[in-house]
């Protein structure tokens, strides 16, 4: 009982409520409908101590994306690099062709081009997600399947690019197929020592 | 003098200023600046002609597009698909690094994300630059640089998403070897059959 009730701890929680609220709130009313308002009521965390913490709707925002980037997420584990590749950005695609994942996703990329404090937080939260990831190619080093000269990270960001340039830039479907084609394109370019 | 005078050609007089002054005052003031009334301000036509015939903001920028898409690009002609492949990706790099292509192109993107009609106009206006670029590919497939089972399309595509994916994603900064990078992984992928 002690521990919950020093201020770190308190903070927390204050913090992990009005994250949870940014999210909700960014989810039914898009980045653009996100207003200090609308936290405070839903997170129950005084308006004036939204705004002398966060500042503003960017600001929520920024530090959502920023616990975000901390959470550790599922590294597939597949046996192969393309396998585990391919498992990488079947899961971006089936993530943004979710309601929830696709709201949210959206309203964090429309905030990161709007706000200079949301591209921020976006470099970075891209960042850690990329560095959680490169682990399948270091792995794949280990087992002798790939040189251990390509750029992890590059790799990874050709595997991803093409799903985000379908959805955001031409509006186009993204198929499962379209995700295996994107991850098969980047692990061969990486192989004949492009990336 | 007659011609001038035809309702088709002021209409056509008036769709240019009205578009001309949509792309100023989207370069000045973003998407989100983008009003009605300031464009019809600075086209010198009548606000409730502009209502009337766009709806919105978004009919704007979709119209914005429309024109662009009708609009021939310089392809480039560089003897090899390597060297052509190269110089589309530079010209789209370069162009997302000046103030106002950048300035344009941002705003573009921004709309498409947030009004169905303006992401319609941009699935347009990519398929529509595309179907331009894809002439390289053409002419390598002559020259017997390149097998004609490639997917041109796909490779254009895939030549560009990293340069998209970096500035409108990551917010990372892409460099002129960046945008080489981008066009050799495509074409690696392509030349291997995944494309």
């Amino acid at each position: 009982m002690e521990t919950q009730r020093r201020p770190g701890g308190r903070s927390a929680r204050v913090r992990d409520a009005v994250r949870q609220a940014t999210l909700v709130e960014v989810t039914q009313r898009g980045y653009q409908g996100l207003t200090v308002e609308n936290v405070a009521k839903r997170s129950g965390v005084h308006k004036t101590s939204i705004y002398r913490r966060w500042g503003s709707p960017e600001g929520l925002v920024a530090d959502a994306l920023e616990l975000a980037a901390a959470e550790p997420i599922p590294i597939p584990d597949t046996g192969s690099l393309d396998g585990d590749l391919r498992a990488i950005t079947e899961a971006v695609r089936a993530g943004f062709a979710s309601p929830h994942g696709g709201a949210i996703g959206c309203a964090f990329i429309l905030a990161g081009m709007q706000n200079p404090a949301a591209a921020a937080a976006l470099q970075n939260f891209t960042a850690a997600r990329r560095k959680q990831s490169v682990v399948v190619v270091e792995r794949a080093v280990a087992r002798g399947e790939v040189s251990e000269s390509i750029d992890a990270e590059e790799l990874i960001r050709f595997a991803l690019a093409p799903i985000y340039y379908r959805i955001f830039v031409t509006h186009e479907p993204v198929t499962a197929a379209d995700a295996v084609k994107a991850a098969d394109a980047a692990l061969t370019a990486a192989r004949a020592g492009i990336l």
